[in-house]
Protein backbone atom coordinates (compact mmCIF):
# COMPACT_ATOMS: atom_id res chain seq x y z
CA UNK A 1 0.00 0.00 0.00
CA UNK A 2 1.59 3.34 -0.83
CA UNK A 3 1.83 6.30 1.64
CA UNK A 4 -0.34 8.65 -0.91
CA UNK A 5 -3.61 5.93 0.01
CA UNK A 6 -6.35 7.22 -2.59
CA UNK A 7 -8.71 6.90 0.44
CA UNK A 8 -6.79 8.88 3.03
CA UNK A 9 -7.96 12.70 2.29
CA UNK A 10 -11.83 10.89 2.57
CA UNK A 11 -11.55 11.11 6.59
CA UNK A 12 -12.87 14.88 6.08
CA UNK A 13 -15.59 14.22 3.65
CA UNK A 14 -17.11 11.14 5.30
CA UNK A 15 -19.09 9.85 1.88
CA UNK A 16 -20.79 7.24 4.67
CA UNK A 17 -23.02 10.22 6.65
CA UNK A 18 -25.21 9.15 4.14
CA UNK A 19 -26.47 5.96 4.84
CA UNK A 20 -26.26 7.01 8.49
CA UNK A 21 -28.54 9.45 8.35
CA UNK A 22 -31.25 7.51 5.86
CA UNK A 23 -30.66 4.89 8.06
CA UNK A 24 -32.97 4.71 11.66
CA UNK A 25 -32.71 1.94 13.71
CA UNK A 26 -35.54 -0.40 14.44
CA UNK A 27 -37.49 1.34 17.55
CA UNK A 28 -36.35 -0.53 20.73
CA UNK A 29 -38.77 -1.96 23.01
CA UNK A 30 -37.79 -1.31 26.22
CA UNK A 31 -36.95 -4.12 28.60
CA UNK A 32 -36.47 -6.38 25.27
CA UNK A 33 -33.40 -8.04 24.74
CA UNK A 34 -32.10 -7.58 21.45
CA UNK A 35 -29.39 -8.59 18.90
CA UNK A 36 -27.82 -6.21 16.56
CA UNK A 37 -25.89 -7.85 14.01
CA UNK A 38 -23.23 -6.34 11.25
CA UNK A 39 -23.01 -7.95 8.20
CA UNK A 40 -22.86 -7.98 4.74
CA UNK A 41 -25.61 -11.07 4.38
CA UNK A 42 -28.86 -9.14 6.42
CA UNK A 43 -30.76 -11.71 4.34
CA UNK A 44 -29.51 -14.64 6.52
CA UNK A 45 -31.39 -13.24 9.28
CA UNK A 46 -33.17 -14.44 11.15
CA UNK A 47 -32.84 -18.01 9.17
CA UNK A 48 -32.73 -20.32 11.41
CA UNK A 49 -33.61 -18.67 14.47
CA UNK A 50 -36.80 -17.60 12.80
CA UNK A 51 -37.76 -21.35 13.11
CA UNK A 52 -39.41 -23.10 16.37
CA UNK A 53 -38.95 -21.48 20.11
CA UNK A 54 -36.78 -18.99 18.96
CA UNK A 55 -38.93 -18.03 16.13
CA UNK A 56 -42.10 -17.71 18.07
CA UNK A 57 -40.38 -15.80 20.76
CA UNK A 58 -39.28 -13.50 18.25
CA UNK A 59 -42.52 -13.51 16.85
CA UNK A 60 -43.99 -12.67 20.30
CA UNK A 61 -41.45 -9.97 20.62
CA UNK A 62 -39.91 -11.61 23.96
CA UNK A 63 -36.27 -10.79 21.55
CA UNK A 64 -35.30 -8.53 18.73
CA UNK A 65 -33.78 -8.63 15.79
CA UNK A 66 -31.88 -5.97 13.97
CA UNK A 67 -29.63 -7.38 10.95
CA UNK A 68 -27.58 -3.88 9.93
CA UNK A 69 -26.00 -4.36 6.48
CA UNK A 70 -22.57 -3.12 6.20
CA UNK A 71 -22.67 -2.52 2.78
CA UNK A 72 -25.17 0.64 3.44
CA UNK A 73 -21.72 2.18 4.47
CA UNK A 74 -19.51 1.21 1.92
CA UNK A 75 -17.23 3.79 -0.18
CA UNK A 76 -18.39 5.24 -3.40
CA UNK A 77 -20.47 3.84 -6.07
CA UNK A 78 -19.99 -0.06 -5.52
CA UNK A 79 -20.21 1.07 -1.92
CA UNK A 80 -17.01 -1.14 -1.52
CA UNK A 81 -16.06 -2.15 2.16
CA UNK A 82 -13.06 -3.83 1.99
CA UNK A 83 -9.59 -3.65 0.35
CA UNK A 84 -5.98 -5.31 0.23
CA UNK A 85 -4.48 -6.08 3.42
CA UNK A 86 -1.90 -3.46 4.42
CA UNK A 87 1.90 -5.51 3.56
CA UNK A 88 0.31 -7.84 1.44
CA UNK A 89 -1.00 -11.22 1.09
CA UNK A 90 -4.41 -13.42 0.23
CA UNK A 91 -7.69 -12.51 0.37
CA UNK A 92 -9.18 -8.58 1.36
CA UNK A 93 -10.01 -7.17 4.68
CA UNK A 94 -12.78 -5.30 5.54
CA UNK A 95 -11.82 -1.09 6.25
CA UNK A 96 -11.83 0.68 9.86
CA UNK A 97 -13.65 3.74 8.29
CA UNK A 98 -16.83 1.86 6.81
CA UNK A 99 -16.78 -0.82 10.08
CA UNK A 100 -16.62 2.27 12.49
CA UNK A 101 -19.76 3.79 10.56
CA UNK A 102 -21.30 0.92 10.78
CA UNK A 103 -20.75 0.05 14.69
CA UNK A 104 -21.51 4.11 15.44
CA UNK A 105 -24.70 3.27 14.12
CA UNK A 106 -25.48 0.07 15.68
CA UNK A 107 -24.18 1.37 19.20
CA UNK A 108 -26.44 4.64 18.72
CA UNK A 109 -28.36 4.86 21.75
CA UNK A 110 -27.73 1.79 23.31
CA UNK A 111 -26.01 1.70 27.09
CA UNK A 112 -22.28 2.67 26.91
CA UNK A 113 -22.18 -0.11 30.01
CA UNK A 114 -20.23 -3.14 28.04
CA UNK A 115 -21.39 -5.11 30.53
CA UNK A 116 -25.12 -3.72 29.58
CA UNK A 117 -24.18 -4.45 25.89
CA UNK A 118 -21.32 -5.99 25.03
CA UNK A 119 -19.57 -5.37 21.77
CA UNK A 120 -18.18 -8.51 20.05
CA UNK A 121 -16.23 -9.62 17.18
CA UNK A 122 -16.94 -13.05 15.85
CA UNK A 123 -13.89 -14.12 15.10
CA UNK A 124 -11.47 -17.72 15.13
CA UNK A 125 -8.99 -15.77 17.03
CA UNK A 126 -11.32 -15.14 19.95
CA UNK A 127 -12.29 -16.58 23.57
CA UNK A 128 -14.21 -19.38 23.31
CA UNK A 129 -18.26 -19.25 23.24
CA UNK A 130 -19.70 -21.08 26.02
CA UNK A 131 -22.87 -21.40 27.99
CA UNK A 132 -21.45 -19.16 30.55
CA UNK A 133 -21.31 -16.50 27.88
CA UNK A 134 -24.74 -17.09 26.51
CA UNK A 135 -25.87 -16.82 30.34
CA UNK A 136 -23.64 -13.24 30.61
CA UNK A 137 -25.08 -11.86 27.71
CA UNK A 138 -28.87 -13.26 28.41
CA UNK A 139 -28.79 -11.06 31.52
CA UNK A 140 -27.69 -7.65 29.45
CA UNK A 141 -29.75 -5.70 27.80
CA UNK A 142 -28.76 -6.54 24.53
CA UNK A 143 -25.49 -7.30 22.38
CA UNK A 144 -23.82 -5.50 18.96
CA UNK A 145 -22.13 -8.49 16.81
CA UNK A 146 -19.77 -7.97 14.06
CA UNK A 147 -19.30 -10.86 11.28
CA UNK A 148 -16.38 -10.89 9.92
CA UNK A 149 -15.57 -12.09 6.04
CA UNK A 150 -12.59 -12.55 4.17
CA UNK A 151 -9.67 -12.02 6.04
CA UNK A 152 -11.72 -10.01 9.10
CA UNK A 153 -11.33 -6.54 10.09
CA UNK A 154 -8.89 -4.37 10.32
CA UNK A 155 -7.07 -4.83 13.46
CA UNK A 156 -7.76 -0.58 14.93
CA UNK A 157 -11.47 -1.17 14.71
CA UNK A 158 -10.62 -3.76 17.50
CA UNK A 159 -8.12 -1.56 19.53
CA UNK A 160 -10.73 1.55 18.91
CA UNK A 161 -13.49 0.12 20.58
CA UNK A 162 -12.05 -2.36 22.87
CA UNK A 163 -14.38 -4.86 21.24
CA UNK A 164 -14.41 -8.49 22.47
CA UNK A 165 -13.41 -11.15 20.11
CA UNK A 166 -15.48 -14.07 20.89
CA UNK A 167 -14.90 -17.24 18.93
CA UNK A 168 -17.40 -20.26 18.49
CA UNK A 169 -15.04 -22.93 18.16
CA UNK A 170 -11.24 -24.34 16.90
CA UNK A 171 -12.67 -24.30 13.25
CA UNK A 172 -12.55 -21.22 10.73
CA UNK A 173 -16.26 -20.30 9.12
CA UNK A 174 -16.56 -18.57 5.44
CA UNK A 175 -18.03 -15.45 7.54
CA UNK A 176 -19.55 -14.68 10.98
CA UNK A 177 -22.91 -15.14 10.42
CA UNK A 178 -23.21 -18.87 11.39
CA UNK A 179 -21.51 -18.35 14.31
CA UNK A 180 -23.49 -15.14 15.53
CA UNK A 181 -26.86 -17.42 15.13
CA UNK A 182 -25.51 -19.50 17.12
CA UNK A 183 -24.55 -17.25 19.60
CA UNK A 184 -28.07 -15.71 19.33
CA UNK A 185 -30.05 -19.10 19.85
CA UNK A 186 -27.94 -20.25 22.80
CA UNK A 187 -28.48 -16.92 24.28
CA UNK A 188 -32.21 -16.39 23.80
CA UNK A 189 -33.35 -19.37 24.75
CA UNK A 190 -32.09 -18.68 28.81
CA UNK A 191 -34.49 -15.58 28.38
CA UNK A 192 -37.51 -16.07 30.73
CA UNK A 193 -40.35 -16.99 28.92
CA UNK A 194 -38.40 -18.31 25.76
CA UNK A 195 -38.63 -22.19 26.42
CA UNK A 196 -41.54 -23.44 27.91
CA UNK A 197 -40.68 -25.59 30.59
CA UNK A 198 -37.51 -23.82 32.61
CA UNK A 199 -36.79 -27.14 34.27
CA UNK A 200 -35.53 -28.62 30.65
CA UNK A 201 -32.44 -25.65 31.32
CA UNK A 202 -31.88 -26.78 34.57
CA UNK A 203 -30.85 -30.59 33.72
CA UNK A 204 -29.24 -30.56 30.41
CA UNK A 205 -26.00 -30.52 29.53
CA UNK A 206 -23.33 -28.09 30.47
CA UNK A 207 -25.86 -26.38 33.19
CA UNK A 208 -24.76 -28.95 35.97
CA UNK A 209 -21.05 -29.23 34.96
CA UNK A 210 -21.92 -32.83 33.24
CA UNK A 211 -23.22 -33.81 30.29
CA UNK A 212 -26.57 -35.05 30.02
CA UNK A 213 -27.76 -38.83 30.47
CA UNK A 214 -29.12 -40.56 27.73
CA UNK A 215 -32.91 -40.46 27.32
CA UNK A 216 -35.18 -43.20 25.98
CA UNK A 217 -39.21 -42.78 24.87
CA UNK A 218 -41.56 -45.27 22.85
CA UNK A 219 -41.57 -47.99 21.74
CA UNK A 220 -40.66 -50.24 24.77
CA UNK A 221 -38.69 -52.39 22.72
CA UNK A 222 -37.14 -51.33 19.15
CA UNK A 223 -35.15 -53.40 16.73
CA UNK A 224 -34.42 -56.07 19.71
CA UNK A 225 -33.37 -53.51 22.14
CA UNK A 226 -35.36 -53.02 25.01
CA UNK A 227 -35.68 -49.39 27.66
CA UNK A 228 -33.69 -50.01 30.34
CA UNK A 229 -35.63 -51.54 33.02
CA UNK A 230 -35.03 -49.04 35.34
CA UNK A 231 -36.88 -46.32 33.92
CA UNK A 232 -39.81 -48.85 33.14
CA UNK A 233 -40.30 -48.84 37.27
CA UNK A 234 -41.60 -46.10 37.84
CA UNK A 235 -39.18 -45.79 41.07
CA UNK A 236 -38.73 -42.16 40.79
CA UNK A 237 -35.62 -42.38 43.56
CA UNK A 238 -33.74 -45.58 41.04
CA UNK A 239 -34.56 -43.53 38.00
CA UNK A 240 -32.74 -40.18 39.55
CA UNK A 241 -29.84 -42.12 40.39
CA UNK A 242 -29.15 -44.13 37.49
CA UNK A 243 -29.48 -40.82 35.62
CA UNK A 244 -27.31 -39.28 37.57
CA UNK A 245 -24.39 -42.23 37.38
CA UNK A 246 -25.23 -42.63 33.13
CA UNK A 247 -24.55 -38.18 33.23
CA UNK A 248 -21.25 -39.04 35.11
CA UNK A 249 -20.09 -41.98 32.98
CA UNK A 250 -20.89 -40.07 30.22
CA UNK A 251 -18.79 -37.14 31.32
CA UNK A 252 -15.70 -39.09 32.94
CA UNK A 253 -15.21 -40.97 29.30
CA UNK A 254 -15.93 -38.41 26.87
CA UNK A 255 -14.94 -34.95 28.67
CA UNK A 256 -12.11 -35.56 30.98
CA UNK A 257 -11.34 -32.01 31.31
CA UNK A 258 -15.14 -31.42 32.32
CA UNK A 259 -14.60 -34.40 34.68
CA UNK A 260 -12.21 -32.83 36.20
CA UNK A 261 -13.51 -29.71 36.76
CA UNK A 262 -16.59 -31.41 38.26
CA UNK A 263 -15.19 -33.32 40.31
CA UNK A 264 -13.14 -30.21 42.13
CA UNK A 265 -16.41 -28.19 42.26
CA UNK A 266 -17.91 -30.64 44.83
CA UNK A 267 -14.77 -30.89 47.21
CA UNK A 268 -15.95 -29.31 50.22
CA UNK A 269 -13.48 -26.47 51.53
CA UNK A 270 -11.31 -27.11 54.14
CA UNK B 1 -44.29 -45.04 30.44
CA UNK B 2 -46.55 -48.07 31.25
CA UNK B 3 -45.36 -51.96 30.11
CA UNK B 4 -48.09 -52.02 27.58
CA UNK B 5 -46.97 -48.76 25.89
CA UNK B 6 -49.42 -48.46 22.89
CA UNK B 7 -46.48 -48.15 19.84
CA UNK B 8 -45.21 -51.79 20.98
CA UNK B 9 -47.61 -53.37 18.57
CA UNK B 10 -46.54 -51.26 15.51
CA UNK B 11 -42.99 -52.79 15.15
CA UNK B 12 -44.29 -55.29 12.27
CA UNK B 13 -47.03 -52.70 10.64
CA UNK B 14 -44.08 -49.70 10.04
CA UNK B 15 -46.69 -47.16 8.99
CA UNK B 16 -43.42 -45.34 8.01
CA UNK B 17 -42.86 -47.43 5.55
CA UNK B 18 -45.17 -45.01 2.91
CA UNK B 19 -43.36 -41.89 3.26
CA UNK B 20 -40.25 -43.78 1.97
CA UNK B 21 -41.94 -45.30 -0.65
CA UNK B 22 -42.98 -41.60 -1.87
CA UNK B 23 -39.77 -39.74 -0.93
CA UNK B 24 -36.96 -40.21 -3.17
CA UNK B 25 -33.34 -39.15 -2.48
CA UNK B 26 -31.64 -35.96 -4.57
CA UNK B 27 -30.06 -37.64 -7.39
CA UNK B 28 -26.44 -37.83 -6.31
CA UNK B 29 -23.70 -36.43 -8.99
CA UNK B 30 -20.52 -39.09 -8.74
CA UNK B 31 -17.23 -37.39 -7.07
CA UNK B 32 -19.75 -34.30 -5.62
CA UNK B 33 -19.35 -34.05 -1.77
CA UNK B 34 -23.18 -34.31 -0.38
CA UNK B 35 -24.57 -33.38 2.93
CA UNK B 36 -27.57 -34.92 3.93
CA UNK B 37 -29.39 -33.18 6.65
CA UNK B 38 -31.85 -35.02 8.75
CA UNK B 39 -33.91 -31.71 10.62
CA UNK B 40 -37.23 -31.04 11.19
CA UNK B 41 -36.81 -27.69 9.82
CA UNK B 42 -35.89 -28.32 6.09
CA UNK B 43 -36.74 -24.45 5.38
CA UNK B 44 -33.89 -23.41 7.74
CA UNK B 45 -31.58 -25.13 4.39
CA UNK B 46 -29.71 -23.95 3.06
CA UNK B 47 -29.91 -20.33 5.04
CA UNK B 48 -26.46 -18.74 5.26
CA UNK B 49 -24.90 -21.44 3.24
CA UNK B 50 -26.62 -20.56 0.34
CA UNK B 51 -24.88 -16.88 0.36
CA UNK B 52 -21.33 -15.73 -0.45
CA UNK B 53 -18.71 -18.12 -1.77
CA UNK B 54 -20.31 -21.34 -0.13
CA UNK B 55 -23.74 -20.52 -2.19
CA UNK B 56 -21.45 -20.07 -5.26
CA UNK B 57 -20.24 -23.50 -4.90
CA UNK B 58 -23.37 -24.75 -3.94
CA UNK B 59 -24.88 -23.13 -7.63
CA UNK B 60 -21.72 -24.31 -9.51
CA UNK B 61 -22.47 -27.98 -8.29
CA UNK B 62 -19.37 -28.18 -5.94
CA UNK B 63 -21.30 -30.01 -3.17
CA UNK B 64 -24.78 -30.98 -2.31
CA UNK B 65 -26.85 -30.46 -0.06
CA UNK B 66 -30.41 -32.26 0.74
CA UNK B 67 -32.41 -31.59 3.43
CA UNK B 68 -33.89 -34.22 4.79
CA UNK B 69 -37.98 -33.67 6.40
CA UNK B 70 -38.13 -35.96 9.58
CA UNK B 71 -41.24 -35.19 9.96
CA UNK B 72 -41.94 -37.40 6.79
CA UNK B 73 -41.24 -40.42 8.53
CA UNK B 74 -43.62 -39.38 11.85
CA UNK B 75 -46.27 -41.23 12.51
CA UNK B 76 -50.24 -41.31 12.28
CA UNK B 77 -52.27 -38.52 11.40
CA UNK B 78 -50.57 -35.62 12.68
CA UNK B 79 -46.63 -37.65 11.56
CA UNK B 80 -45.43 -37.40 15.54
CA UNK B 81 -41.93 -37.46 16.00
CA UNK B 82 -41.70 -37.74 19.86
CA UNK B 83 -43.26 -38.73 22.85
CA UNK B 84 -42.47 -38.31 26.61
CA UNK B 85 -39.12 -39.56 28.25
CA UNK B 86 -39.16 -43.03 29.48
CA UNK B 87 -38.73 -42.68 33.42
CA UNK B 88 -40.43 -39.20 33.48
CA UNK B 89 -39.07 -35.90 33.40
CA UNK B 90 -39.30 -32.48 31.28
CA UNK B 91 -39.33 -32.11 27.23
CA UNK B 92 -39.72 -34.69 24.58
CA UNK B 93 -37.63 -37.23 23.07
CA UNK B 94 -37.25 -37.86 19.44
CA UNK B 95 -39.11 -42.06 18.66
CA UNK B 96 -36.17 -44.45 17.70
CA UNK B 97 -38.47 -45.64 14.99
CA UNK B 98 -38.93 -42.71 13.22
CA UNK B 99 -35.39 -41.51 13.28
CA UNK B 100 -34.75 -45.26 12.38
CA UNK B 101 -36.54 -44.70 9.07
CA UNK B 102 -35.64 -41.45 8.35
CA UNK B 103 -31.22 -42.47 8.81
CA UNK B 104 -32.22 -45.85 6.57
CA UNK B 105 -33.86 -43.55 4.07
CA UNK B 106 -30.95 -40.98 4.11
CA UNK B 107 -28.06 -43.52 3.75
CA UNK B 108 -29.67 -45.84 1.21
CA UNK B 109 -26.85 -45.88 -1.40
CA UNK B 110 -24.19 -44.21 0.47
CA UNK B 111 -20.75 -46.35 1.08
CA UNK B 112 -21.00 -48.24 4.32
CA UNK B 113 -17.71 -47.56 5.20
CA UNK B 114 -17.96 -44.56 7.99
CA UNK B 115 -14.86 -43.06 6.84
CA UNK B 116 -16.03 -42.09 3.35
CA UNK B 117 -19.46 -41.41 4.38
CA UNK B 118 -19.64 -40.36 8.51
CA UNK B 119 -22.76 -40.54 10.57
CA UNK B 120 -22.99 -38.12 12.98
CA UNK B 121 -25.28 -36.42 15.60
CA UNK B 122 -25.49 -32.94 16.76
CA UNK B 123 -25.21 -32.99 20.41
CA UNK B 124 -23.96 -30.89 23.28
CA UNK B 125 -22.31 -34.22 24.35
CA UNK B 126 -20.32 -35.02 21.64
CA UNK B 127 -16.85 -35.27 21.05
CA UNK B 128 -15.99 -30.84 20.25
CA UNK B 129 -15.58 -30.21 16.51
CA UNK B 130 -12.72 -28.59 15.37
CA UNK B 131 -10.27 -28.29 12.06
CA UNK B 132 -8.97 -31.22 12.21
CA UNK B 133 -12.55 -32.62 12.04
CA UNK B 134 -13.37 -30.56 9.18
CA UNK B 135 -10.25 -31.69 6.67
CA UNK B 136 -11.50 -35.65 7.53
CA UNK B 137 -14.92 -34.50 6.44
CA UNK B 138 -14.07 -32.95 3.50
CA UNK B 139 -12.01 -35.72 2.12
CA UNK B 140 -14.90 -38.05 2.62
CA UNK B 141 -17.58 -38.29 -0.05
CA UNK B 142 -20.16 -37.16 2.01
CA UNK B 143 -21.84 -36.99 5.45
CA UNK B 144 -25.70 -37.55 6.70
CA UNK B 145 -26.23 -35.18 9.59
CA UNK B 146 -28.90 -35.78 12.05
CA UNK B 147 -30.29 -32.62 14.24
CA UNK B 148 -31.81 -33.06 17.36
CA UNK B 149 -34.47 -30.68 18.95
CA UNK B 150 -36.47 -30.89 22.66
CA UNK B 151 -34.65 -33.58 24.85
CA UNK B 152 -32.70 -35.22 22.17
CA UNK B 153 -33.24 -38.55 20.11
CA UNK B 154 -33.27 -42.19 21.84
CA UNK B 155 -30.43 -43.44 22.69
CA UNK B 156 -31.05 -47.06 21.27
CA UNK B 157 -30.57 -45.19 17.58
CA UNK B 158 -27.17 -43.66 18.45
CA UNK B 159 -26.64 -47.49 19.78
CA UNK B 160 -27.69 -49.25 17.35
CA UNK B 161 -26.00 -47.51 14.05
CA UNK B 162 -22.70 -46.69 15.93
CA UNK B 163 -23.79 -42.84 15.48
CA UNK B 164 -20.43 -40.22 15.98
CA UNK B 165 -22.16 -37.58 18.60
CA UNK B 166 -20.12 -34.04 17.43
CA UNK B 167 -20.57 -30.95 19.46
CA UNK B 168 -20.02 -27.88 18.20
CA UNK B 169 -19.06 -26.15 21.99
CA UNK B 170 -19.76 -26.41 25.38
CA UNK B 171 -23.33 -24.65 25.04
CA UNK B 172 -26.65 -25.86 24.74
CA UNK B 173 -28.75 -24.67 21.01
CA UNK B 174 -32.28 -24.81 20.45
CA UNK B 175 -31.57 -27.13 18.05
CA UNK B 176 -29.06 -28.74 15.53
CA UNK B 177 -29.85 -27.49 12.49
CA UNK B 178 -27.08 -24.00 13.32
CA UNK B 179 -24.98 -26.43 14.58
CA UNK B 180 -25.09 -28.09 11.11
CA UNK B 181 -25.17 -25.22 9.39
CA UNK B 182 -21.49 -24.40 11.09
CA UNK B 183 -19.75 -27.72 10.57
CA UNK B 184 -20.71 -27.64 7.01
CA UNK B 185 -19.82 -24.55 6.17
CA UNK B 186 -16.20 -25.33 7.51
CA UNK B 187 -16.01 -28.54 5.79
CA UNK B 188 -17.25 -27.04 2.36
CA UNK B 189 -14.87 -24.70 2.33
CA UNK B 190 -12.15 -26.70 2.48
CA UNK B 191 -13.43 -28.86 -0.84
CA UNK B 192 -10.88 -28.10 -3.98
CA UNK B 193 -12.60 -24.94 -5.86
CA UNK B 194 -14.72 -23.48 -2.99
CA UNK B 195 -12.53 -20.74 -1.87
CA UNK B 196 -10.88 -18.58 -4.82
CA UNK B 197 -7.48 -18.49 -3.53
CA UNK B 198 -6.00 -21.52 -1.80
CA UNK B 199 -3.22 -19.57 0.16
CA UNK B 200 -6.26 -18.12 2.34
CA UNK B 201 -6.67 -21.84 4.12
CA UNK B 202 -3.19 -21.98 4.62
CA UNK B 203 -2.27 -18.90 6.57
CA UNK B 204 -5.60 -18.96 8.55
CA UNK B 205 -6.29 -19.21 12.27
CA UNK B 206 -6.30 -23.00 13.39
CA UNK B 207 -4.84 -24.32 9.93
CA UNK B 208 -0.70 -23.68 11.28
CA UNK B 209 -1.16 -23.94 15.00
CA UNK B 210 -1.46 -20.49 15.18
CA UNK B 211 -4.16 -17.69 15.52
CA UNK B 212 -3.96 -15.30 12.58
CA UNK B 213 -2.07 -11.84 12.69
CA UNK B 214 -3.68 -8.65 13.10
CA UNK B 215 -4.66 -7.58 9.54
CA UNK B 216 -5.11 -3.69 8.29
CA UNK B 217 -6.01 -2.14 4.97
CA UNK B 218 -6.59 1.87 4.26
CA UNK B 219 -6.75 4.28 4.50
CA UNK B 220 -3.35 4.97 5.96
CA UNK B 221 -4.54 6.86 9.46
CA UNK B 222 -7.61 5.92 11.06
CA UNK B 223 -8.86 8.25 13.82
CA UNK B 224 -5.48 8.86 14.85
CA UNK B 225 -4.37 5.26 14.38
CA UNK B 226 -1.82 4.64 11.75
CA UNK B 227 -1.39 1.27 10.18
CA UNK B 228 2.05 -0.46 11.98
CA UNK B 229 5.31 0.70 9.74
CA UNK B 230 7.05 -2.01 8.74
CA UNK B 231 4.07 -3.07 7.06
CA UNK B 232 4.14 0.02 5.02
CA UNK B 233 7.85 -0.65 4.08
CA UNK B 234 7.85 -3.06 1.76
CA UNK B 235 10.10 -5.02 2.67
CA UNK B 236 8.57 -9.01 2.27
CA UNK B 237 11.29 -10.71 5.12
CA UNK B 238 10.52 -7.93 7.84
CA UNK B 239 6.16 -8.06 7.12
CA UNK B 240 6.46 -11.75 7.35
CA UNK B 241 8.76 -11.88 10.61
CA UNK B 242 6.34 -9.40 11.95
CA UNK B 243 3.14 -11.91 11.18
CA UNK B 244 4.92 -14.49 12.39
CA UNK B 245 5.93 -12.95 15.71
CA UNK B 246 2.63 -11.53 16.35
CA UNK B 247 0.77 -14.74 15.51
CA UNK B 248 2.75 -16.23 18.61
CA UNK B 249 2.24 -13.19 20.75
CA UNK B 250 -1.51 -13.56 20.22
CA UNK B 251 -1.54 -17.35 20.49
CA UNK B 252 0.45 -17.08 23.66
CA UNK B 253 -1.63 -14.56 25.53
CA UNK B 254 -4.98 -15.49 24.29
CA UNK B 255 -4.91 -20.00 23.97
CA UNK B 256 -2.10 -21.10 26.18
CA UNK B 257 -3.59 -24.57 25.27
CA UNK B 258 -2.86 -23.72 21.97
CA UNK B 259 0.21 -22.54 22.50
CA UNK B 260 1.76 -25.48 24.79
CA UNK B 261 0.39 -27.62 21.50
CA UNK B 262 2.24 -25.48 18.95
CA UNK B 263 5.57 -25.46 21.16
CA UNK B 264 5.62 -28.78 21.41
CA UNK B 265 5.46 -30.05 17.85
CA UNK B 266 8.18 -27.81 17.18
CA UNK B 267 10.31 -29.37 19.18
CA UNK B 268 12.73 -31.60 17.06
CA UNK B 269 12.72 -35.38 17.79
CA UNK B 270 15.57 -36.74 19.09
Amino acid sequence: MPATARSHGRLAVRPTLKPRELMTNTPDIAGVWKAKVITLFPGAFPGVLGESLTGKALQDGTWQLEPIHLREFGEGKHKNVDDTPAGGGAGMVIRPDVMGNAIDFAMNGVPPDRAKWPLVYLSPRGRRFDQATAKRWSEAQGITMICGRFEGVDDRVLFHYGIEEVSLGDFVLTGGEIAAQAMIDATVRLLPGVLGNAESVEEESHSNGLLEHPQFTRPAEWRGLPIPEVLMSGHHGKIAEWRQKMAEKITRDRRPDMWAAYEASRKPDK
